[in-house]
């Protein structure tokens, strides 16, 4: 782990004698926490600069996290700007890449408290869907915050579905301009965020009108505030659309658009333009224009719900082994929280979910590099898989995301409730996730559509080799599995060929038995889309079982690729098999329907699990260490690397102002009423 | 429903013309929405009498609740002390009682936004534990908010866990005192309500020591304030602990006694008593001392549950018809999001656990109040029973309401985030109960405890009649029934008798299972304690079973009272088949588990859920307006009667300070970061 002392907050005296009761977690280690690191960084250069970056950062008091549990909204918003600026300026002194590692690695330690990171998917889009001449001119412009953007896509009346949103861009042919329009107050841009007080301009996503037809939706680059003293332009009503549950640092905004008047060149043009004259010319599939997003939930897999899991994990194991409640049998003193088989079961899956989520992470990565590049050529033959593959795992593990951070909150008591412990911002930052970049439903009957064509298609030529090659996500459905379970004791179902073929076999059964209740319905005369919306229950789960099939496998691989680091590679076999199994047993009805697995086998699932959680309990303060963040990044009383949970709790909140003020409800309400009685004493 | 009118907010233009997609959910009703009000309020006299003191409420401007959204921490406290101190002003100019109804109508409308709700819990804590005199003393001051209590039981170190608590009360029989002492840093009270800031005086749990012998928690009257200038008296440490999740208005403090002594009469002695010479006499069980805790319990599933999910319903469900998304067939213009399926099986099942509730609420306070006057006599035969009806149903609703306002919240997408839809507020609310008077996990393994010991008991006597009757509850443990359900057809499943033996069988079964878990640990050589340990999450299913049954047959036999109610009687077996159903389709595996059910037979219960979606979605609207909450009450952009949403997030946005203030980032940071480029623009 290196020197401790490089993850504790500095100018706390008591920081570096760590507490004995997380200290005794960490003697004798069965495996190299430091080396667990490593790999989960991608290498040790990779550490080395993280830890340098995360130095440099938490040296600066511009960056200081402490203070801000005990600020207002607007103290929020003016600190994440200037964290924000300040980065900037550091990354320019220190020649930081627009994209380069450095910037990532700063972004996990200043996670969510510095803005205008939707200028970032600003820029994303237009770098996508943008032509070479629009990414040199807006690109440099942008990085160069010479003018900081957002990215405007939902309306008030209008989210996940983009076919419904109102703003309009009607070309003009005789001055070549757009005229962008909300034609009603449901048009109205709505949440965007750092649009309520902070941008210059917009990626404004609008039914493109030319020559009286209608094209869809494109992306165009609308000017909103001036540049010279940041008053909103004409045409433009901006501003915030208030308080939020959580967030709170960000200016999420609305934006009006009466007739604004935009360049020709504005529209952005790598899939679709207009001629000086009208003329419309697509070049990409209507899809095309949502490529913005579909990069932008990737990075939300690394950079969003990962570390976010990964802090809650890491608060509520390092606080269960403080924190003493009840007793094991009467002669005991109190025992760590952690021993209980409640609290291993509350978050032992969670750690699991967090390395599932790691793997899947870097997998998803991999496909999307390779694909993405030709995607950009206008070779769109990955794009269904890649949309696919991205939008199921953001709705898997964005769910997962949000239940995970609550059941660590909630594991923590009364005090996983005060925001000094950290969870609160992380289980609003979560939830929030399931939502935004799509709303999860919307997302896995997403997946669900492209998981019915699959299947169909695979029925087409049952037996013989299709006539297109089924994408190799879902090549699995066709591939002939036994109809019962071969496991007959519990340790067998902690073998991973065991319970992947069971997610497998499952999940094709879903998949074939959703498919098959549809076309039921339509045989019996209902129409395709009410036989499609009063089965979309069943689909629904049918994604849901094929998301977690393909990130038990993907586990299971990665691990198997570990060979060469057996301790370690041990104990994430175990977070794969607990990983698996607990997906079984929150699902057992849906393996036990047909007889695959029978009460009995269920049982020994069970047994399996339970028996994996006082095994992992023993390495999961080094499996939260693991995870690297430094007490500046946590920032949580509960979550101290060394343990000394309840003298920060006491000490973090005699700073609240309500300690440090005088009360004027005193003089004003209390003191009146009770003497109002005296008389009477 | 009575006037509309009578339900909107004040002063707000558009409020008497509802949105057509509203208006038309509510023509023809094939119920009297006003009669199932009636019901629910428990008879018309309550129904006017409620609308009289709302009326009231809604029509001062100090109960005003619109611009909270927009406040600081320190702002929402001294608007919740004068919303409380205005209230008591109120109450006694209007000659309202303590208890009266006309308190907990006026708590309903105000319901988490006015303070001093704590003083209400330590004053039941005195008269469940006081002897008559000191009732008689305390209450009287505490009536007259002479003193102003909180109860102070949870300590910065430990929790639900009372036998750890460290605070002592050792008895000094030379001065005949208490000296109360917090003997260490985890030993400081921690939490308790209005502590903070506000209380003079709090019931503190103690250890009781007297001649050096060691008696358990007690509970002592400790002033903690001076009554003349609200300064912290000699010997105590005071404060707040700081920001939280939500509950903001509420000052949670802490609390470190030094040696402080108060006289004898201060110690609780309704079941223990102190002689002067320090004689320690019991006239009660070791588990008196909970009392006031159950009476908490009992409370927050009317005053507290039961409004919170009620209201999360009305505002989802109201927004759904509201909200277009998506074509149902490419030709239909965009639907109202609740004609979909999957929005259906999200808010439908949340409005059915609602009734489930009420219902529930109804009879636990039945026997309650048959119970707890015997309780007080000294008569415990009844208190097992309470304690473990009245720990599981608290541990059941409050995560049902956890979930189910989240998934209601959830279910509004982007705008469920805002806090202006009210549903923030509501969330923050329901999953702080979840860890308040006992946290969950811990509660039902008590239920568990409670439940292994009376199926052991059974066993005694298999067959015949135990030598001690099981408690009323716990009956069904010892009914024979057949081990496969008959139902033949999806409509089988609509069978109350069908579904209530299935929930009955299959709580049985993990009730013994879990037994028999545990005892063959022990005869394998495991002990007691380690045994408990290793099948806890076992057992915890168990209890989670029972307590679904309980609420299941509860809310069955109260629909069959309701026949002369016929449409009424309807609608609600709609939902309580519902209610039923979704336990059934959640927890699958334990039906399916030893062939209870058939894999066919999940099927046709999956088949008769989703056919009662569209029946209960015709009714969704009425069945939340016969909730009927004011607007004020709701205070939701998304949740008024009248359906305006749009405007009203667009109105009420307006207001927050961000657009009617400068940005001061303006000038610090964003514009001197764009102008740093200004030259090589």
């Amino acid at each position: 782990m290196g020197n401790p002392g490089d993850r504790v907050s500095l100018g706390e005296t008591w920081s570096r004698e760590v507490h004995p009761d997380i200290d005794s977690e960490r003697h004798s280690p069965s495996f190299s926490v430091e080396r667990l690191t490593n790999i989960l960084d991608g290498g040790i250069p990779n550490t080395e600069l993280r830890r340098k970056v995360e130095s440099l950062i938490q040296r600066d008091p511009v960056f200081n996290l402490k203070h801000l549990y005990f600020m207002t909204q607007d103290e929020l918003y003016e600190d994440a700007v200037q964290k924000r600026f300040h980065l900037e300026k550091l990354a320019w002194s220190l020649g930081w890449s627009e994209d380069g590692p450095e910037r990532i690695y700063a972004d996990r330690v200043l996670a969510g408290y510095n803005n205008l990171n939707v200028h970032g998917i600003a820029m994303n889009a237009i770098r996508s869907l943008g032509s070479d001449e629009q990414i040199a001119k807006w690109g440099q412009l942008g990085k160069n915050f010479q003018i900081i953007t957002t990215y405007a896509q939902t309306e008030l009346g209008h989210g996940t579905y983009l076919q419904g949103l109102e703003t309009e861009a009607t070309y003009d042919a005789t001055t070549q301009e757009f005229v962008i329009h909300s034609p009603t107050m449901t048009s109205i841009k709505w949440w965007p965020g750092d649009l309520g007080r902070t941008v210059t301009h917009a990626v404004v996503l609008a039914h493109l009108i030319c020559l009286g037809a209608r094209h869809g939706m494109h992306a165009f680059i609308v000017p909103i505030r001036s540049l010279e003293d940041h008053t909103p332009l004409p045409g433009i009503t901006v501003g915030d659309i208030g308080p939020k549950m959580g967030l709170e640092n960000i200016d999420n905004g609305f934006l009006r658009l009466n007739h604004v008047r935009v360049p020709r060149e504005n529209m952005l043009s790598r899939f679709a333009e207009v001629l000086p004259d009208g003329t419309y010319q697509r070049f990409g599939t209507p899809q095309s224009n949502y490529l913005g997003m579909l990069v932008t939930r990737v990075q939300l897999l690394y950079k969003g719900f990962l570390p976010t899991l990964q802090k809650a994990c890491t608060i509520a194991v390092r606080y269960s082994v403080i924190r003493h409640q009840s007793r094991l049998r009467p002669s005991d003193p109190e025992a760590k929280i952690l021993e209980y088989q409640t609290q291993q079961q509350k978050l032992l899956p969670q750690l699991a979910v967090s390395y599932a989520l790691h793997f899947m992470t870097i997998s998803l990565l991999q496909f999307f590099h390779s694909s993405y590049s030709d995607i950009l050529k206008r070779d769109f033959s990955l794009l269904p898989e890649l949309h696919a593959l991205s939008t199921g795992m953001k709705a898997m593990f964005s769910d997962f995301c949000a239940q995970g951070t609550e059941i660590c909150r909630r594991a923590c008591g009364g005090h996983g409730y005060s925001k000094l412990s950290g969870l609160p911002t992380l289980v609003t930052q979560a939830i929030a996730s399931c939502t935004y970049e799509g709303e999860n439903t919307v997302l896995y009957l997403q997946v669900a559509r492209f998981l019915m064509k699959n299947y169909l298609q695979a029925q087409v030529s049952p037996g013989s080799i299709p006539q297109k090659p089924l994408p190799q996500s879902v090549m699995y459905l066709t591939t002939p599995r036994p109809a019962r379970c071969p496991a007959q004791t519990a340790a067998d179902f902690c073998c991973p060929e065991v319970y992947t073929t069971a997610w497998a076999y499952v999940s094709a059964r879903l998949i074939r038995d959703a498919a098959q209740h549809t076309q039921t319905l339509m045989r019996s005369g209902v129409d395709q889309y009410d036989a499609w919306n009063q089965t979309s229950v069943i689909h629904l789960q049918a994604a849901k079982a094929h998301c977690y099939f393909i990130s038990v496998r993907n586990f299971k691989e990665a691990v198997e690729k570990l060979d060469n680091e057996p301790e370690i590679q041990r104990v994430l076999q175990n977070l794969c098999d607990l990983y698996a199994l607990n997906g079984i047993l929150t699902n057992s009805g849906d393996f036990l329907h047909d007889g695959f697995l029978s009460g009995a086998q269920v049982d020994m699932a069970r047994t399996a699990f339970l028996d994996l959680l006082p095994l992992i309990r023993k390495d999961a303060i080094l499996l939260t260490d693991a995870f690297d963040f430094s007490d500046h990044c946590l920032n949580s009383a509960l979550g101290c690397y060394d343990g000394h949970v309840y003298q920060r709790l006491f000490e973090w909140a005699q700073k609240s102002p309500a300690n440090t003020q005088e009360n004027p409800a005193y003089k004003k309400y209390i003191r009146p009423l009770m003497q109002s009685w005296k008389p009477k004493l």
